[in-house]
């Protein structure tokens, strides 16, 4: 026992303080009356206590972190913290434990898709606390994807570490996420509250405006209305969402040396964030021709304006709908999933295999080619001008292999239990990917609530998989981490 | 043109050698006198002049081939031979050029997928003519495989170069190819010779016997019947199949080497046949008593006979059936298909990513597991004893990305035209692994002839795809390769 006691202490406070953010929903739910307060009165108690227990059964231990424990805690952290975030659906709502389960992974991973419906009528409190959930879960994953995934060499992760500001050379885990986290939160809190600023100043109510700065930041996709966007209908808050979302598709690290140094410099020099916004623009541009072409709406401003909005929703993995784009002929939310799988930047709060690793990956399915062609020659993988080391490109090859992997055998299984096929890979992509809708029965103008309780569990697992870079998760679940 | 000229010439030449194999089927035609005389008269002049012509008219071409000429004269040869192979079907048959050219290229890539309803009552010419391709396309695959590809470089072919007889120092293409393809040709000539004796002996018809020899060594799963082996419903045939298509999954290299040396010593040392028969017992009694238990058969032994012939024939990507598997608890057909995409040898005339790959692919991803628990530790990935070079390394897992990428975008590409996804998705791992039956409506108990002609077309390219090991294609599909 006493070999798990740093990360269970660790665990514990991190427990203590999750409970805090309840206070949020539960002052919120005393203000407005909402009839909730009693059962956050409960699970916030419950929480703080468990957290407290945890910790205080292990204060004693004085070993830091090492890399093992990293893996385990990441794991337990995601595993753990939904448990609890999901206490309020159950006792509140009534959802089974499963499905409220699921609503606090989705938060947590920033995953955005729902198994509620009838939103517009949900105390607000609980909407609230599921947006929130998104921009805890966003906070963490900033810690998790720039300060812990390097250090533990997922799949190529440590190429990113350079990007980052801040003195990287420590070994100890603790000081260096403490230092780095602090400088990005700063950043992360500053832009979500430019964010509100924002959709209040498009015409957003003041809880709305909170509830989808949350959402945005953290790009998951969560909406307080059944109808997303297409509640407001406003161009305005479509443009306001169309630029913080592209603003968290692309590095926290770049937007930290932006802001700090005053210029836009930093944008320049990020290979991922040129990339990303050509896809995006060029996306746009092509899906909005495509739609007027097929003669989806009537004018090309219309096209367009649809357009950018659905498909920077989806490729930057937040998962907004300002219309059932489900209902465009199939090519172009079938394009939009393709992108979410692999535009938004690594060191942002987006899913799928980013950026980074995309076009490493193209670049290193090209250089087979060559080394084909011309057997002889040297040929090295650059990125940002650099020569890639050969570790950082066999974990980037190992993780884009096992992506795959992860995506057909987790659609197969999917299909066993007889969902469609669109159903079954679609929300397997959009879980994998942290986006949110899929297409089919778990669409855009639909839920997850659809699926049973069994495909549910496949879904929260690929939610858990994508967000956790499929290898963090493996280690934990491979026998010879568990030897001592 | 000059420039394609050593191609061109190689290629007319080749073309010359094949229409010499089109007097096999017409002598039998004008012997047995099925009606199919004309055909072959013609077929077989046309494929002459042709190759005569190419071959006259770059005749006094003194280059040698280099090592892009032979990604050209791979993939022409692949494309150009069944073209003229499927002219019998066309003109005799009368089927459409689309199902003609798939039946050919089907033969030729020993995938066994037909089209063709009523094999019983075809000519004999024809159906000989149909096993001989397979065989013949056997024939240039283990060139293909054990000489010319190890020399392109595809998909770390290089690796398994060192298993097979021979010195292999040479950088030119022609020379190497002829002596080592001599000693591997005289081995599959004796052992198919032994494979007809046996099916002789346990009560085929010596034309039988002939045909399914060479859909047997090829590991093609071509017969003369609709019914498969369920026609013969022998448990000696079924056991002489067995025998010569577990030879057949194994390295032809180790086979000679055994031969020569008279001794079963080289296969103790191959680390692919192992695995391979380890694979392929465990999964036959595994299958055996998942039957069953599942009460599909009334006695263990006739769950171990089907069980036995079925899982071996589309393990080792032969595709045979003795019933309709396809009727199985779904488990048991998709392990099937999922062991026919990597159980068999690298030398050998199976299909899929083969065990050498499959081996180290597994052994990168564990390696990418170990070295994030122990960053600061030095991982090797070996096989047969020996450090990978990281070379044979990248291009190993670059292959398995792009499989996979295949499986995927060719399974979507065929969901687009409306095919259901069971069907869809094991018609792109049959035709990618050269395996032949698929489940749903392409199972082992209908025809390909239920695709429409452009789905049959992906079928085409994803058996070129798979025979050719991917980046074969990938290269002479790249712009690069055309460019001076
Ligand atoms: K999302
Ligand atoms: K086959």
């Amino acid at each position: 026992m006493n070999r798990y006691a740093p990360v269970l202490r660790a665990l514990g406070m991190i427990i203590m303080l999750f409970a805090l953010t309840l206070l949020a929903p539960l002052i919120l739910s005393y203000v407005v009356d909402d009839g909730a307060q009693a059962v956050y009165d409960e699970v916030f108690a419950l929480t703080l206590l468990c957290g407290c227990f945890l910790w205080y059964r292990y204060r004693n231990v004085q070993r830091e972190l090492n890399v093992r424990d990293g893996f385990l805690m990441v794991v337990l952290v995601w595993t753990v913290l939904p448990a609890f975030a999901a206490l309020p659906f159950m006792l509140q709502l009534g959802v089974s434990h499963t499905d409220a389960y699921f609503e606090a992974m989705s938060g947590l991973t920033t995953t955005g898709a729902t198994v509620l419906a009838g939103l517009d009528d949900l105390p607000m409190s609980i909407n609230l606390w599921r947006h929130l959930l998104v921009w805890i879960g966003a906070m963490g994953l900033i810690v998790l994807a720039i300060a812990i995934l390097p250090l533990l060499g997922i799949g190529g992760r440590q190429m990113f570490k350079a990007e980052t500001p801040g003195p990287m050379k420590d070994a100890k885990l603790t000081p260096r996420i403490a230092s780095t986290a602090k400088g990005l939160w700063i950043v992360y809190v500053g832009v979500t509250l430019l964010c509100i600023a924002g959709y209040r100043w498009a015409g957003m109510s003041w809880f709305d405006a909170v509830c989808h700065a949350f959402s945005t930041m953290g790009l998951g996709g969560f909406s307080t209305h059944d109808a997303s966007y297409g509640y407001f209908d406003s161009s305005a808050i479509e443009a306001v969402a169309i630029v913080f979302m592209l603003i968290a598709g692309m590095n926290f690290g770049t937007l930290f040396l932006a802001v700090s140094r005053g210029s836009l410099r930093p944008y320049l020099h990020d290979p991922e964030a040129r990339w990303f916004l050509v896809v995006c623009v060029v996306s746009v541009i092509g899906i909005a021709v495509f739609l007027r072409v097929n003669d989806i709406y009537p004018g090309m401003g219309e096209a367009l304006r649809h357009a950018a909005f659905n498909v920077v929703s989806i490729a930057t993995t937040t998962g907004y709908a300002s219309v059932d784009y489900a209902q465009w002929p199939l090519f172009a939310p079938l394009w939009m999933l393709f992108l979410c799988s692999f535009a938004t930047s690594a060191g942002s709060t987006g899913g799928g295999i980013k950026m980074a690793r995309a076009l490493l990956l193209y670049k290193q399915v090209y250089r087979e080619i060559l080394r084909a062609m011309h057997p002889r020659a040297i040929h090295s993988v650059r990125i940002g001008g650099q020569v890639a080391p050969s570790g950082i490109l066999f974990a980037v090859l190992a993780f884009g292999f096992m992506y795959m992997v992860s995506l057909v055998s987790l659609t197969l299984l999917l299909l066993f239990t007889g969902l469609d096929v669109m159903t079954a890979f679609t929300a397997i992509v959009a879980s994998v990917n942290n986006t949110g809708p899929g297409l089919g029965e778990v669409g855009p103008s639909t839920t997850f609530a659809v699926l049973n309780d069994f495909q549910t569990w496949v879904c929260i697992f690929a939610m858990l998989l994508g967000r956790l870079e499929i290898f963090t998760l493996l280690v934990v679940l491979t026998p010879a981490f568990w030897r001592r």
